[in-house]
């Protein structure tokens, strides 16, 4: 089922040559549609993560009847990271495009700790102007959503 | 549908109060079985909080027929980020009990551009201390995932 995406001879995405068992990974999940291993420059012990063995490259991309069966495994390594790592928590995130440092869609799914001085969210927040603002931007995504396929 | 989880009188799950109508929200999806709505602290104008109806805290807890159906939604939201607000890519994170303000289930889906500061995955980076540390987490994590249910 793996079809793997060449950018060129010398540039292969990585991830789809460790579908293809072409490189050393630490295989936590292989099945018929996804592959899941381990980071190797994780942000805490035992992050992982799960791709789709077709190539997309972003969440954006993969056909709508890859979605559950992606996120189905998503959940089990979250939970995985509590009751086999010990975690308090898990961060499960995707990158799209921006700070996505491999063009095939993956899912992060990190363990977490209280005090683990992962950042999460503490970034700097912005603020709506006004209600008004913040009405408008929703009508806008609101309006888009209703002329997306329902696929859900 | 709609089943508010009350931690008491004086302090009800807040989503659970949007699910219900009880508070100001600027919505921007409703069905049967999901809420979505802007982050009234955004990290960017448009980002978003996707949430099921029912309480849930965490992904794990989430049943899983609803997986696929929370995230069909968060896809269509990441595309919409880059069709309707122009953004480059999106980040869609979910906060398991560690760094979760809200104690129910919600997906960020937030729109993304090069350059916009979010410092994403560049948090410092543990190693593991060899191959065989490293495979040893992974053979752990793979026993943990083949005791689980297959449900996706």
């Amino acid at each position: 089922m793996a079809v793997a995406a060449r950018t060129g001879r010398s540039s292969p995405c990585v991830f789809c040559a460790l579908v293809a068992g072409e490189g050393p990974a630490a295989v936590v999940l292989n099945d018929d549609g996804f592959l899941g291993f381990l980071d190797r420059r994780p942000l805490f012990v035992g992050h992982t993560l799960l791709v789709p063995k077709v190539h997309h490259e972003t969440l954006t991309d993969l056909p709508p009847d890859l979605v559950g069966p992606l996120f189905a495994r998503a959940r089990l390594l979250a939970g995985v990271m509590e009751t086999e790592l010990g975690s308090e928590g898990s961060f499960v995130a995707i990158n799209n495009r921006v700070s996505q440092s491999v063009a095939h869609l993956h899912v992060h799914v990190v363990p977490r700790t209280k005090g683990d001085g992962l950042r999460g969210f503490f970034w700097p927040r912005t603020t709506y102007a006004d209600d008004e603002e913040m009405a408008a931007i929703a009508t806008r995504i609101r309006a888009a959503l209703e002329r997306e396929p329902a696929d859900g």
